[in-house]
């Protein structure tokens, strides 16, 4: 089979208008997607063993050079990437273009020990913007609606590329901005808004308000999108019957597509991939083999469009399967099924992705104490989740005045907050000693 | 003097490429400049009279018409305008163009007990992108530079715009994301920020941050943008040296021309007026009486390009004065001095402006009391402000237990977190009985 090194995608995008391109794209044959895709990967291949010396160590490790990936079955043949990785190679050694092709960088707070960050090329921010725009289309905003979205600090970029993708297909946009759950209220119902965009549990949260301080004035909301957490068949449930809407979901990993990665249709059974921007494959998280389709495990991506950090056999950490039926709505994009849980100790609170050593690691810094030892649980009050953080402390700081510990605590739930960007309650609790 | 109805500044704006564009209105003549405010100033006041019931009321009980309006020199017969007017006629009663001429709208907590709400056309975006991009190339910014931005939740519509404002200049950004100082610092190094945009404060806490963790590796900063807070001289002196950079700052107000509103140039004595799109007065609080120009008083500005919000004589609460002098510099828009204070009881936090109104409003909502009383105290631990506010509270609230108390402080702090975006720390204490 012969291929072309360079990928056909951007002069196809040149070539279709979007709603075409779109239709195009989401109804192409097996066989199209097939082909597609296979151009995609290898010159993504070529591109990433060419340019990154991070996946060519990889490769070569793995004895596999890029010439060998001749078509979509060979992509098992790949070795697989972490976030791990992606932290431990921080700074510059996933940007597969110079510096000086970035347009934007971000820097999230990651998981492990150093941000991870993620740089764009103005065609990535075009591509990401795209789908988002796919992905909202899909769920039927149009030109007529006005979109409120309500979403956390820590889901900032989210709320950023939504706001754009919307407002791409002339919606009024309402973006997200620090007011109460009042006034979300306040303004949904007067500014007539259509479409509610926000996390499953925020929603919820907004229903809560709505019953207990009774409804004041009508909403006219038709629509919610639902993203950063699953939404599960009850919470879909009542935020349809509580709201009087119709609930999509969306699916995304701030590492690679950005928001608009998978999303519902007007089917809701399960959700369809942007397969021109992302191969998806299902893993056991185990033995690290692929599985077929209908079998749950984990879900690894690889990019095929993006330029700065093109992403190979990503291990996202989520759990789901493809779904092997047909779509009734006649997309011939795969599909998966909603996230149903995670292969590794990850924490996910209000959309945002948190690690037990991340935590350490403030507490430690803003404590001044090499280690520490804590415990985390997760409180849900009125459908959010909160943090609350225990320390154990030797005995000798409760000699301290309240108003002084009163600070320490202060201190450790600021840097988790200006970090992580969540609420935490932390508290202080004696350690029990080893020998006791 | 006859004058035309409808703008010159749409069409000059098409005709003009922007740097010149800049050039040209920031070096008008005194005689240009008067003309060209005037013309803009008559068909804004014969807009919101035509179009916005709530100004045509103001100007008809002050008995005055649109068609009184000849000159600059008639500004000071118009009303005056305040935030809690705006608040008053949430939701709808100061927009000059239809719903469907919209297509962004802001929410912000306001500092009155509703919500304050700024709709944009697509017309207005643009002017103020244009605005912010003449700040930051005031400031320096051009495409060889790396522009990191830090700005709390609070400040998320600045930040935003001042990531498309450097974008446009071809810089590449580092837009706010909610890392720890460390990583902030980390990023800089590493990615060799050579401009940093973020408030004083912020400033001076990650300098305090590198004091005392170290140097590791070099900073590449030559600037600092300072925005959301007065730059002090000994806060621009300790930021140069500690950083080894030129401070600049920026001034804006979130209901009228956003952060590009007045800014420094290269001779650091006072900030420029974008004078094309904002007309500032100075008054004495007290009578309201125009002030001249050297004399210190309170701000108040109208809008000149605003579409969708145009502000008619708004009291802005901060108090400077026109400095009269011409600016080395060459521009000849007239300069405000930097903000010495503010002329009413709000409190500006990191940036963010807010009331004891709204405090009271949150508190009472979310512990369900009628009224409450409250002590509000500002703290400053390594430069940034922290609210700390005690709620007397009758002697039963103490039987509660432990548990109890520390979630209803909880619930209170998430409520301000949530809804003004600063975090604040809550304690109850005893209230006094008032018979002694």
């Amino acid at each position: 089979m012969k291929m072309s090194v360079e990928p056909t995608w951007a002069e196809t995008i040149k070539n279709l208008r979007r709603s075409e391109m779109d239709r195009n794209i989401e109804h192409l044959s097996p066989e199209d997607l097939n082909q597609w895709q296979a151009e995609l990967l290898q010159s993504t291949i070529n591109r990433v063993y060419e340019r990154v010396p991070f996946y060519r160590k990889l490769m070569d490790e793995a004895g596999i050079g890029p010439e060998e990936i001749k078509g979509l079955e060979d992509i098992t043949r790949l070795p697989f990437t972490t976030r791990q990785e992606l932290a431990a190679n921080y700074p510059y050694d996933h940007f597969a273009v110079p510096l000086k092709d970035i347009i934007r960088i971000h820097v999230f707070p990651g998981v492990h020990e150093r941000p991870v960050v993620r740089g764009y090329t103005r065609a990535d921010v075009l591509a990401r913007q795209e789908l988002v725009t796919r992905f909202l289309k899909a769920c039927g905003v149009g030109p007529e609606d006005i979109v409120q979205i309500c979403l956390e600090r820590g889901m900032a970029v989210w709320g950023e590329e939504l706001r754009q993708g919307a407002e791409s297909l002339g919606a009024v946009v309402i973006p997200p901005d620090p007011v109460s759950p009042a006034n979300q209220l306040l303004v949904m119902g007067d500014f007539k808004t259509s479409v509610l965009i926000t996390t499953p549990s925020y929603g919820l949260h907004l229903l809560d308000w709505l019953r207990e301080n009774g409804v004041k004035k009508p909403l006219f909301l038709r629509r919610g999108i639902f993203v950063g957490e699953t939404l599960t068949d009850s919470a879909r449930r009542e935020l349809e019957e509580g709201f009087g809407i119709e609930a999509l979901s969306g699916y995304g990993i701030i590492e690679a597509a950005g928001p608009g990665m998978a999303y519902e249709c007007e089917a809701r059974d399960g959700l369809h991939l942007a397969a021109d921007h992302i191969i998806a494959e299902i893993i056991d998280p185990e033995s690290q083999a692929p599985l077929p389709p209908g079998e749950e495990g984990e879900l690894v991506v690889t990019t095929l469009s993006v330029k700065a950090n093109p992403l190979i056999r990503f291990r996202t950490g989520d759990r789901t399967k493809i779904i092997p039926e047909k779509c009734p709505c006649g997309r011939t994009t795969p599909r998966i099924a909603p996230i149903s849980g995670r292969t590794d100790e990850l924490l996910v609170i209000r959309g945002v992705k948190l690690s037990r050593e991340i935590l350490g690691k403030l507490i430690s810094q803003t404590l001044k104490e090499r280690e520490v030892s804590f415990e985390v649980e997760i409180k849900t009050r009125r459908h959010l989740q909160t943090l609350e953080i225990k320390i154990a402390m030797s005995p000798d700081i409760f000699v301290e005045s309240i108003p002084g510990l009163h600070q320490r605590l202060s201190q450790v739930e600021a840097a988790i907050l200006e970090t992580v960007g969540l609420p935490v309650k932390v508290t202080f609790v004696e350690a029990t000693s080893r020998n006791g």
